[in-house]
């Protein structure tokens, strides 16, 4: 059977601000721009989510799609959704919720719910605006 | 010459929170869920602004758009882009910054800036998501 | 306060064939080419719903997004996702489903559900692929 | 049977140069700025044809999409596709190729080969960038 | 001369059911869900085609890609286009035309007819909507 | 720290003229079809630069955005944008401005001026229209 790879996208709406704990106010608004503003600001992100296997002989599915957004709702959307990242989330106390920040936090969170029998968790990307996208491809063995 | 309508969009990335002042605590969240998130949440907006007039004979154009765009910069984006606007802008101080009261609010900040000789602004239009507009028309005789 | 337009998107999977009952098989088959090969084919079809009215003073919205949310899925697509419409829908027994009729049938709908309160229904529009769209304006007596 | 418009969009990709006959060639410099380059610049292109009548009690259709596509193919995209608006055309002999001539260029092109019985012309929309949109809706009696 | 991917995308809608063969009508509703409603759904597929290979020195480019619609066209497109693809399509007799079983045929379809002198075919992308895409990277040694 | 890539899409608008030097008028007639007219066309572009790198620690970026911006600009768009490629640029004088050819002239220009310390280049894309899509991966080895 062939081996593909399934890309879903899930679309969520959070905020965040730019601002690294190792750095002071001076040197956070230099690296930072406007994107270190006090309150923060927000995005329309795009969350992908790539597994990759070979295709089930009787369904014709890599992966059931119910049971990954089922996955992907309860490990990540439920948490990021309608949210200020950077003060809500424990996750981000110690780092800042930049988009390269966010698509490993949402590796670790996948590959902790990760149900034995699913295929391989293939890539995480996380698309800030159309302009800025990070892909993270998740390593082998990590699986 | 020809009557035509101009509609030049800007990207900005912003955050809010929905909560009326008038209402209590339990009133907002029940009107506006998640939207409530004590820390707001964020998009990435799209502003459509509208100009309608003839067509100029000379340049074949009906408003020079790098003239519009310093109009909208400086009226609009400058304080709007990467904030978190219920905070961070004295507008939205005792009324929400749902998509309809940000729509007014433009247009409100547009008509005091409209220089004189441009065309009639006719519409503002603020794209939330893709799934979520709001369009002004901006009523005649206020112009 | 402001008058605006809302218009939210739905997104839905459904299929169609164009045949007209009071045509020949020829005719039908002159007029509407590959479009009505005999078991239909289908599309990814963006349903917009254009409401108009006031915006209320106390929530800054013109109409609560989860109620219209409520309605269109009662009253449309609960009916129209993921069906063969000209086979399964009633409706469509006498008229073929094209983006027109669906248009009207939609419209009909929607006002035989509006809830009283409710800002005027101001527009239906079915957008078929990104090249083909119908807009059916809701003429104001009938609402 | 229902009033209701059809837009149909078409793409074609053209480059054109902003230099206005009627300046001199410091002025052009001054208004279109790096648009009045000396050898052009391109776009991918959108044309939207918009028509507007009643639905054909037959068909369910406002035209039929063919013949639609068949009187803006000879009357426009044969000659706008693939070419140097400015100097390939002579209908930008006297006048520059701006989005708003463009406009007002195509709706006298289809109005000259519209076919009887054809419904009524409604607008033009020329969306030159996804940030730049002309409208030139067709004024009614000029049908 | 570089090594390059071009990938070029084609559009078609067309119809499926979800429905497995080797399956109860039960197990069938239970895996697929609305999917496997009995007279099926459609989409808006874009199928993505990418080819690989060094750039010709004279043409400066991969491939013609008019040489390559035109075996896109004739050993897919004229099959799958308007169709409702299990009803169709002698391919989807005892497999179901999920969009991983869609891109296998699709690969197995370009191979068969692949013409000498060719890049190698990389992979077949099918995009059944935004959220749901299939990615079926083609195996060297079967090239 | 995990290994990313990072995508930034640019945006610029250019003409070309697919044009041979080393075949005949004709032969580049039969080549190009209609993107060998005399006068050249265009685009809007995009252009997708893409980096790989460890993200680092502090900022949790895997590079600058303002910066890499900045490098992208000098090497490419200030001279790319709003231009006839073939005529303007003295890179084309001797191949062709194929999207091909443009993607690998945009690598050299960025390999160019890559600055020390910057994640590697990974991957150069020229998407010339949604439908046609250039990659061309930059081997390791010679970053």
């Amino acid at each position: 059977m062939p081996h593909v790879r399934l890309t879903r996208h899930f679309h969520f709406s959070a905020s965040h601000r730019l601002h690294a704990p190792a750095l002071s106010a001076e040197e956070n608004r230099r690296v930072f721009g406007k994107c270190n503003n006090p309150h923060g600001h927000g995005h329309n992100y795009v969350l992908g989510v790539t597994v990759e296997g070979e295709v089930n002989l009787v369904t014709g599915q890599v992966v059931h799609p119910g049971e990954l957004e089922a996955v992907v709702r309860a490990a990540v959307l439920d948490d990021y959704s309608y949210k200020y990242l950077d003060q809500d989330l424990a996750d981000f106390a110690t780092m800042t919720a930049t988009a390269e920040n966010m698509a490993s936090n949402v590796r670790d969170r996948l590959l902790a719910a990760w149900p034995a029998g699913f295929p391989a968790l293939a890539q995480v990307r996380i698309q800030e605006t159309k302009r800025n996208v990070i892909d993270l491809p998740v390593i082998e063995e990590t699986v």
